[in-house]
């Protein structure tokens, strides 16, 4: 994948190309598959649903509170608003098979950067499968996407959030804290590595949604606000207590590293040092898969168990309440946002 | 319905409440239907698709660009922002079935203004058979909506913009100017009165567009840009020449007397009297529906036949290119927006 090259220069701004011929180019830059019968360009479009149902999810990507221009490339905005809506739809234990993406723009938007933007959607839809299938266009004073993901179950049950039973394991694939470190590492002026490049451009696991369903999940979720907040959805929506082992969620030397490399760079000018487990427990935006199985189910290598469900209430670790940050809540006083640098990213 | 009645006096701000509080109350105020097999609460929602295909289309609505809060009240905005999605399903001849919101506010919106929002959201879903499934909410600077539509067609083949053929004749259902006199009267002072009705609150003929796929039309769209402007859409995907006449398109009363009206509340400051001819031809958001139908269809009478596609290319009136406005471009530089009041909506 290039990350800002592979791109035409093009000095032209979308004003300059209009609404329609926007919509043109876009669509001119975005892959089909055969499961869309009608893509850009008509009313609507139309996509196969074979199984009968259709599972759908709409998320926000803003600039300045999810992405900031002088730290992503429009090719990783692509990509990070596509995964954030795609591994919804995996969550429920689907395959995904078309976004719709509003865009909206200031004027003098290089048209190159909407090029970039649509590259990144269709690489990240590629990796799920799935393909852009339409949009819409407006003027804003900043970027903003709203990406709206379609999935198809393939005739299996939705895997929700409230089917966790005391006695369930519980279980995750894919990073856990990569994305927050590299929030805070970039917070830090420190613009590459894997944790940055994590921050920047998320790979979530999808084909392990529609895995986790034919392996008996009994619930599951993506992690996009943090692992306890996340699993603390599951647990009051099951009726259950769900208790994690720290031994089984210590951070990987990178966050160690990371972790290290931050104090260092402080100068004192915080009195705490930084935990890299709280990255783990706390950070969304890896857009890691969390599920519940029954006890003794069989699970593949990259399903890695990192506790049970017992009865009870909340999220405990090590039976115990978690006293450091819990994850987002994008209208509460203390809200994370990408920018200013928000000092929970640290904490 | 109530206007601005009918609402639980909320002094709390959803910023006090939270997102997750948010989406909670927003949740209870939504009906659903049986269509919904998973509503609002989990990672994605999951809808009944009967047909085997979905139809999906999304739509922006902004703050400032496509309503002002001093204008409209919050359920006028849930109704406006649900129609110009809804219609776009029932313009390729589905049946509209869910609809996913996207909510980005300041953090001190009144609740009570979430709520109108919803009860808007849903009184307009009612409308057309649909209800709310899912969503997501942000914090903007001010208000911002994102909805998309999912449609189901019951067995028919999607009506394109793209099947018209010459000696096809071409027909509207529902109004055609009167959203763009209420904005005209709007932005001159005037607050009240069915035409302001029409701008405030669009009542789209959401039936008539799975009618017209029964009827046999060949081509289909909804006018959201204006007359001229979307049968342009028509007639160059479908490669013909659409030719209006505009003895079918006289001005009612109505407009006339709006004219009228602005004209001499006008002052003499413009030397131009307002043509409502243009509203008719150049006005978007009444959300009518136009088609193509073969030549010798039996329609029904709420289908007014307006002219006829020929072998050619473009729109014209009475077989001449029109002069006035045309339609709304989000990009470009005269591009018309609620506000500040656009000096095209009194052309």
């Amino acid at each position: 994948m290039t990350h800002a090259g592979g791109t035409i220069a093009d000095e032209r701004t979308v004003s300059a190309l209009g609404e329609f011929g926007l919509i043109a180019e876009l669509s001119a830059w975005l892959p089909l598959s055969p499961r869309v019968l009608v893509g850009i360009g008509d009313d609507a479009a139309v996509l196969a649903a074979p199984d009968g149902r259709v599972v759908a999810s709409t998320d926000f990507l803003l600039e300045g509170r999810h992405f900031r221009r002088d730290w992503s490339s429009a090719q990783d905005v692509g990509r990070k608003a596509a995964a954030r809506s795609l591994i919804d739809v995996a969550a429920m234990g689907a395959v995904p098979t078309g976004l719709l993406v509003a865009l909206a723009a200031p004027g003098d938007l290089p048209v190159s950067w909407a090029r970039g933007l649509a590259e990144g959607l269709a690489a990240e839809c590629a990796r799920a499968g799935a393909s852009v299938v339409g949009g819409d266009t407006s003027r804003a004073g900043s970027v903003l996407l709203v990406t709206t993901v379609l999935g198809d179950l393939a005739g299996r049950a939705p895997v929700l959030r409230s089917g966790a039973a005391p006695g369930d394991v519980v279980a995750v694939t894919g990073s856990l804290g990569h994305a927050a470190a590299g929030l805070a590492l970039l917070s830090a002026g420190v613009s590459e590595g894997p944790l940055v490049d994590a921050q920047r451009r998320p790979a979530p696991p999808y084909d392990a949604g529609p895995e986790a369903a034919s392996l008996g999940a009994t619930a599951m979720i993506d992690i996009s606000d943090g692992l306890l907040a996340d699993l603390g959805h599951i647990a009051a929506a099951s009726g259950v207590l769900i208790d994690l082992s720290s031994a089984r969620l210590t951070p990987g030397d990178d966050l160690l590293a990371a972790a290290l490399h931050l104090d260092r760079t402080d100068g004192g000018s915080t009195s705490r040092s930084t935990d890299p487990l709280a990255w783990v427990l706390g950070g969304g935006e890896d857009h890691a898969l969390a599920a519940t199985f029954p006890p003794g189910a069989a699970l593949p290598p990259r399903w890695r168990l990192i506790g049970e469900a017992r009865s009870g209430t909340g999220v405990k670790v090590d039976g115990q309440p978690w006293s450091g940050p819990a994850g987002w809540d994008h209208f509460s006083a203390g809200s994370r946002g990408t920018t200013p640098a928000p000092p929970e990213g640290r904490s």
